[in-house]
């Protein structure tokens, strides 16, 4: 068995935003018992991926340690046209990742006790980005 | 046709742990012949990967670059209370993956010559370690 | 439904090879109308990557980033026996992905408008590459 959705987030620009609520709401009542979600991003200047979710320095620091590692306006991009953030945000996506897979126990999204998933938007300003949710499974 | 295993993993603290056995008995007589199996790590302070299973020197060049890259107890980082490897942990996390989906093929855990699958643990102290798999496919 | 295919890519040495089309082959007329694709490199030497598709300096730019991150040749490096460009592929595949599941949709293999998928070769000479693609769905 295997249903689909597609989910719309809008970001501010630049940080993370938890989606933890939209992929258990994508499960639940779709029919799967057991099995998997999977979460692909449409884009490639924006990236998914689980963290830990009671403190916020963590993101912050996440961020952080992301924009010393990858600096914007670095003189050394050639694909410069559309801003010192969009290089940049190919580069973060490639070294995070733009997709992911979560089991499903007992028809609920089943994450750990301090895991919760995030879109990491890298660019700016606002941007509206298209989820689409894979749930399969028995 | 979806089956569902929990593997508990006791690590001595930071370094690599070879976890491909306990996958290829995860999959073995569960009853898939030819689909995935997909682990999650139910942690963010810890790595899941695929790496080089031949010379151990691989993984011990792998800590040593990520030591170098996302340094321990680093001044920047504001969330330092749970000691200076916790945040360092997080951000490796976020860097590598914390899921693997691996091909089944003929009832078996198909990975290349060259491959092995490894628990990477990212805290000094010995910690315990849950992972879900999902065994999907026909 | 599950349905596998094994592809071939052979590649010229360090860059990226697109490898779109090869996996829309795989998934039409493989029988699965909604559902995932699932694309594993069996090995640890190379990548797979979803990334912009458009202009070709975004690809310059991620290999002009990543060599500066995980420098050949470093004497750093104990794993060096086979070579400058070995254990900095490694790194390098352990940083991105080495599998990638994509959604299908009426039978599709559904990318957004500027995502096309890669094999990154991280070594000099020229290599055979094998892929095992898991179409999975209903």
């Amino acid at each position: 068995m295997s249903t689909t959705t597609r989910i719309e987030i809008s970001t501010p620009g630049r940080g993370f935003q938890e989606i933890t609520s939209e992929l258990h709401q994508a499960v639940r009542h779709c029919g799967v018992t057991n099995g998997l979600c999977h979460v692909f991003l449409r884009h490639t200047s924006a990236s998914l991926l689980v963290t830990e979710n009671a403190d916020p320095d963590v993101r912050r620091d996440l961020e952080q340690f992301i924009s010393r590692l990858v600096p914007d306006g670095d003189p050394a991009y050639i694909h410069s046209a559309e801003g010192p953030d969009d290089m940049p945000a190919h580069i973060r996506s490639v070294l995070t990742c733009t997709e992911l897979t979560l089991p499903v126990r007992d028809g609920r999204l089943a994450l750990g006790t301090w895991q919760g998933a995030y879109l990491w938007e890298h660019r700016y300003r606002p941007h509206r980005r298209l989820l689409d949710v894979t749930v399969i499974g028995a």
